[in-house]
This record gives C-alpha cells, sequence and structure tokens, in this order.
C-alpha cells in the first residue's frame, strides 16, 4: 500500500484506539477528498443513544454535511474495522469513490465483536431470519410510489 | 392482521405519500410502544443531505433519542417498504422487537427502487462486489479491541 493509504488508514485507527479509551466502541472512521481528510467519525451508540450511530456512518454523515451533498463523490473512506451491513450499505447510497479497512470481519471477530452473526442473517431467506418481517397488505399500497413517480422536478438520489 | 397492526401500517404509508408529495422519497416509517406512535420518519437524503437518512433509519434515530436509549426495547416498526440493507442492519442494532412492513422488495422495484441490487451485493464475496473493499495492514492493528477490552465499567452495545 502507498504511504497515503497506510497514513490515512492509521488514523482511522488511532480514532479508534482514542475512541476505546474513552468507553464509545472501538471503531474509527475518515473521509479523505483531495488528499485531505474533511471528516471523522469514530463508534457514538451509546454516548448519542443512536443505534445507528457507528464510525462509517458518522463519517459519512459528517462529510456530506462537509460537502452540502448526500454524495461522497471523489471520496475515499477509511475504516478501522470492515463495515457491518448497516456500514456497507450506507457506503452503497452514499457512493464513495473507494473503501479501505484494516481489521477484517474474522480479526474483530476474534475480540469479541462479530458483525459475521448480520452478514450471515442477511444470506438467509426473510422467513429464516431473527427479524423475519411480516408483511401488512394496504389497499392502494403502490400510492406512494405512484405519486412520485408522477412528481416533477425532484432530486433523484 | 389484526385492526391496530393495520391501522399503524397505514401511517407509515400516508406518511411515504406525504414525502412523495412533497418531493423527497416515497417512503415513511413509524416506531411504536405500548400501542402509541412515538416517532415517526420519511426519507430525507436529498433534504438534509444525508445519504444515511431513510425512513427507517429516521424514525429509529427520533425514537431512541425520545426513549433516551440506543435499544428499541418493546418497540416495534412499521415501514412502508421492506427495508433495504442498510436500514434492515440498523434494525438489528436497534433490536426491535418486531418490523412490519406493507410493499415488498419486489413491488418497489417495479415502480423504480431495486434495492435487491444491493442485496444482491452482499451475497457476493468482498472481491466480487461493486465496492471490493481493500485491505491496509499496520502495526499493531488489534490495539484498539485490546484496549476497549480491558477498559472497565463501559457499557456493551
Amino acid at each position: 500500500m502507498s504511504r497515503r493509504h497506510t497514513f490515512f488508514a492509521q488514523r482511522a485507527l488511532d480514532i479508534a484506539i482514542r475512541s476505546a479509551q474513552k468507553g464509545t466502541g472501538p471503531f474509527g472512521a475518515v473521509v479523505v477528498r483531495n488528499g485531505k481528510i474533511i471528516a471523522e467519525g469514530h463508534n457514538e451508540v451509546t454516548k448519542k443513544n443512536d443505534p445507528t450511530a457507528h464510525a462509517e456512518i458518522e463519517a459519512i454523515r459528517s462529510a456530506c454535511s462537509k460537502l452540502d451533498d448526500y454524495q461522497l463523490t471523489d471520496c475515499i473512506l477509511y475504516t478501522s474495522s470492515f463495515p457491518c451491513p448497516q456500514c456497507l450499505g450506507a457506503i452503497y447510497w452514499a457512493r464513495p469513490k473507494a473503501v479501505y479497512y484494516t481489521n477484517t470481519l474474522a480479526q474483530a471477530a476474534n475480540m469479541g465483536f462479530d458483525d459475521r452473526y448480520i452478514y450471515n442473517e442477511f444470506k438467509k431467506v426473510n422467513s429464516k431470519r431473527k427479524y423475519s418481517l411480516q408483511k401488512i397488505a394496504l389497499k392502494d399500497e403502490s400510492q406512494a410510489f405512484k405519486v412520485w413517480n408522477k412528481k416533477k422536478n425532484k432530486k433523484i438520489y
């Protein structure tokens, strides 16, 4: 890996170490654009009472806020650990240029953080998952989509 | 389905319809606790410049903020459409009692919202995905986990 990549990955890891020292989760992430860090994040689930406040989500939200954009075009995300499914999903929506990580899912699992459990859940069909979601049928249930598809001058995301 | 479930599902759909009318995404969600709606959310990706601001994430974050908790114990989530991988991941972290949806992934795809693409990406190994994440090895890369595991009096999430 180039020295630049290693530098930013180390920064994400240093943020994770500091977060662990503070008692928030041991995860860190940074967003880089044009060779500069534009946002950082660490796990703040328990501090913010927000189960979605993982390092990657925090960094993505902060970077988008700074860029005033809902896309991370031309940005690179560095994270101290391979993202969980929630955060990998967020990456697909934020569309950065590339993503680098340091700890693998197996390394994290060995240290007591087993995000592989959720990845394995995703491999099952809905009816076999812990969260087996139930459908509630309604009249005109496609109405929201119909309204959206007719709406003019909307921002596509 | 019971009349109560149908009532809350209809509320999530009504929020989705209103969101579509306003030009934000056609998705809505509500969180219910003890038979009462404690939080609502709709897609605000383009409005908030936050790619993670899907209806379910917005409703989960709002409900957790109101409960002052990072878990949705005893809560039920109703969403107008089957959640995308990001939001299903968030559900696994928020741990509500149950989740109900109205539009299936196939119904959403027929209307131009193909979250199945991301689910299919998740089924692939990392090296075959659009976002094929690259590992950057560092010295002492498990340091954040080691610090965390030694830390006393921490909140487990």
